[in-house]
């Protein structure tokens, strides 16, 4: 059963590219997928994280080109000057975000496919924001302590890039919380014998947007020998229909290390709740604090790969 | 084949219990296989950790016993008072390791299953030492981030008694290192389908001790469900047979972190090598500074099942 | 020559007490001066620190009583019900801040007194927002390592309720700052031959009403032997006059100390300055990213003395 | 009064340079006083800091040159090969630290002019070893939050050189510890008329070495229009004629912070107790825990230059 309908509104965010850069790409892919972006209100939000880690995204422009996808501007749809007007003028993507719930609490899924700064943020204009989400669902940290950063540094890339707003998220959201884990990416990765790279090949007009807008990534994995694998699209298909998606998760609770020097950004889980029985934990000072997150850990990889085909070949 | 042929010495470490109350248990169980405590020596090490966390023991003592060994003092064999005496006076442990691997380089396994503090000293007092084993196997850490003390700390226990120590250890030795973390038994403990208790009733002395030591911990296990499994018994069949026990190793560099407020004593592994090629990794500024180290993370647990059981019968 | 000549509007944060209660002293202050508290916008910020410390606020309960301002809300003037409603609805202070410093760029001072989150916020929002406040005088932190929150704690009390947001408005404003450090009480206090509580027991509707919200802290201090001196004030007058109230100053650059265990929340200042000349420094790799503040290290007691006793008698 | 007598021996330990070059320095300086080397034991320590911060002493080269004492081998008197040689081989400065104090308790004071590695390891080799001194006397860590080191840090030279070790110091000896903070350097320094130059300009052995050894400080420092003005000579001095040194010390509790990012080997204080009086003190949780450091906050600057001045002239 698909539980989600249509896309209300998309917020835009630093990560690998600004802000600006994020909403520019975000008109360009509505207009791959033959949609008006003003059809859909884009909100521009945070241009940096509350705290950070002050790098130099080098590592970022290496691998995903200078504008995040690939860098091929004049690929199919070329891109246009007014992409980068096409946000919702003078409203903050985290005060949009509190209006928008506040209308519709309890009706409406929040896909994170980015750095949490502008969930952070309107959790902290609007305390009530933690109840207003039907669901929570967020491509981002990690379950098992694998980081994809730099070599010394135990966290993922979208909560390395902002631990305090993550760790404010992870705390404070009241409302069910599904996390697609960066293992989910890097463990399937060197086993499955899915060709992830089939849908980019066929003669539709988004297949050949999502061949460039990966471009840049898949030439860096392949020459490590590593396909570039689903990572945001499990999110959003976790989102769409959970049921078919999901073959293994577990629930843990956990909070956002930030104060360590290899760890910082790392999802600290706690896993002292598969040795000892919920009485005990509840003796715990801080247990009754924090709510469990449920992490996908395994996902049916054919039957997202499927759906990515339907949605290339828009048929879905 | 077997690669260790006899115990030159013991040393022992303030862990679950002192480091004296420790000496008197290595000397309990040695006279439980019938051998004189004086015939293998024992050096009492450190009675504190480097810095530590400034903990109670509490929890230690409700799981293990006020002696660390399930506290029943008159069970074969009994407590005697010159147990506490049996250590080699006036040589802490850390000047026993620098002058036994002294004479013998690359001869000896060294085999942790306490808190590192020993270790770590011993390459402070003598910089040296860090080339002198021919292997340390350690049963200590972790490979995915789970903890084991409490419900705010990602850290195994060994090493969150002394992450000082911890990460000394892991830095500076030069030798090849193998870890047993601690999901060696947390996952496998839920899953597998062996009787982990069946050695502790046969009909001999060995079998009798074994179920007198595990008692307090096994009782507190069995009331979440949860049997009692191998963990230190992994560490030491690793170093004897190890073509045999280990089913599957990962080898990772790390470091363990001691600046969190929640993965203190936590290893921060650097997973971004099984997606890079060891030329990008070796561009990294820090990267020669760290070797590899092996993680057993699935073992065979029939095979040391049944070196247990033979061992338990002492037709070893 | 005063450089202050209205107040154009007054913001609220958690501090001692809620946003919410903080709102309802403004508006009860407003009315002991006689002046209607819908004639000067009240904003209500944040009900929570960006990430915070979970303390239980006992402490300052116990010094500052359960309103903050001596918990006796039948003296002049008494408490009324509309007191917690004076503020603007539907607007948080952090789009407050915005909204006006927008308008009057480089004219406006702001005065900080309370922890800095909103101020933190608004800079998130609109990273503008740096550059236009005409200066910025903050009573928070300090200039010698002195804390006063805990016996293990080297923070400062306002800048210990927000770390993350006092170290955000340290280094992202672009304007000049001026910090009343915590030592300005600290050292003084115990020195000063001034008779800080003469203000006190005047026959003014002013005097009456400090002399009530001064009262709980008054005592506690009084059991210690230390007089209950200017803190926030020197802060004010700093704003309002700060030719006569600056006896002496030091420009160091800085940081807000984050991951400390005892010192999250404390200055963290660079006197290796006061050591090397300039061109060595600029050589630094992250010198120039930080603007010298300047810290008030001496100030003119008896002057503001007579600045408050003015202010009491409404002869200023 | 005089407190000490003679020198019982000396240990060494990395800090600007190796060990093994600061035992160089020690005989080298022994030769200078007209002291054969082999009368004063001297006992090589640590190689490494504990943990330490992984920096490459580049700055420390430039400031002290690339031996410690200004490089300048053939300066009187000029170096030897045997310098290198001096120490008591095969023992360990700290196992000899155990020996002597074991041996001597409550009897000898411990001057402490370099980081605290040694002294923590005594501590930890031999716990009953924070007993022992009859005082000790250190230079090293700060007492209103100065550091030397690098502009983004707060800790002073020798506790930045080993965090952990200060810690362990600070936090287990039992005897009374006096602290010659960074601040007593830099804060008269720039204040105080006397020439701190003009005894390393007398005809006398020892002034000519004085002369060579702080060569290249002097000339770095009035680059920068300082005067090379005393330091560790304040401890010593101390540790000789406190009642003629000390003119202003305060006592304070505190530990040295291990997690900051900025304030990592910092001396963080509890100046809570200058507000707060005993009794609430002692109700805190961990109060009991710390003793009081005395700190020289003041020195009597003439008093120290005439004792140096005698000392360079021999007729002390």
């Amino acid at each position: 059963m698909m539980t989600l309908k249509f896309v209300l509104a998309i917020t835009t965010v630093i990560g690998c590219v600004s802000a600006l850069q994020a909403t520019a790409n975000v008109a360009r892919t509505l207009r791959a997928n033959g949609v008006n972006p003003k059809k859909i209100p884009i909100y521009r939000g945070a241009e940096t994280p509350l705290i950070g880690n002050d790098h130099d995204h080098e590592g970022e422009k290496w691998f995903f080109g200078a504008d995040g996808i690939s860098g091929r501007p004049n690929d199919f749809p070329p891109v246009e000057a007014e992409d980068f007007l096409a946000h919702v003028e003078g409203k903050h993507a985290a005060n949009a975000l509190v209006d928008i719930f506040k209308e519709h609490p309890n009706e409406i899924t929040l896909v994170c496919l980015g750095p949490l700064t502008n969930i952070a943020m309107a959790l902290k204009l609007c305390p009530m924001f933690s109840q207003w989400p039907k669901q929570v669902v967020c491509m981002g940290g990690n379950v098992y302590g694998a980081g994809n950063v730099k070599s010394y540094s135990t966290a993922e890339f979208n909560f390395s890039n902002d631990p305090e707003a993550a760790h404010i998220v992870i705390k404070e959201l009241q409302c069910p919380v599904t996390i697609i884990p960066w293992e989910c990416f890097l463990f399937p990765a060197s086993e499955s014998k899915i060709d992830f790279h089939a849908h980019l090949n066929l003669d539709t007009p988004l297949s050949k947007y999502f061949n460039t807008v990966t471009f840049s990534g898949r030439k860096k994995l392949e020459e490590s020998g590593i396909q570039y694998a689903y990572c945001d699209e499990i999110a959003m298909a976790t989102a769409i229909d959970p049921e078919n998606i999901i073959l293994e998760e577990k629930k843990l609770r956990g909070s956002v290390e930030l104060h360590g020097s290899l760890t910082r950004g790392q999802l600290a889980l706690d896993w002292t709740e598969v040795l000892w029985n919920e009485e005990k934990m509840t003796l715990g000072k801080f247990c009754n604090k924090r709510r469990p997150i449920r992490f996908v850990v395994k996902y049916n990889i054919p039957f997202l790969d499927e759906m990515i085909h339907k949605t290339v070949k828009k048929c879905l």
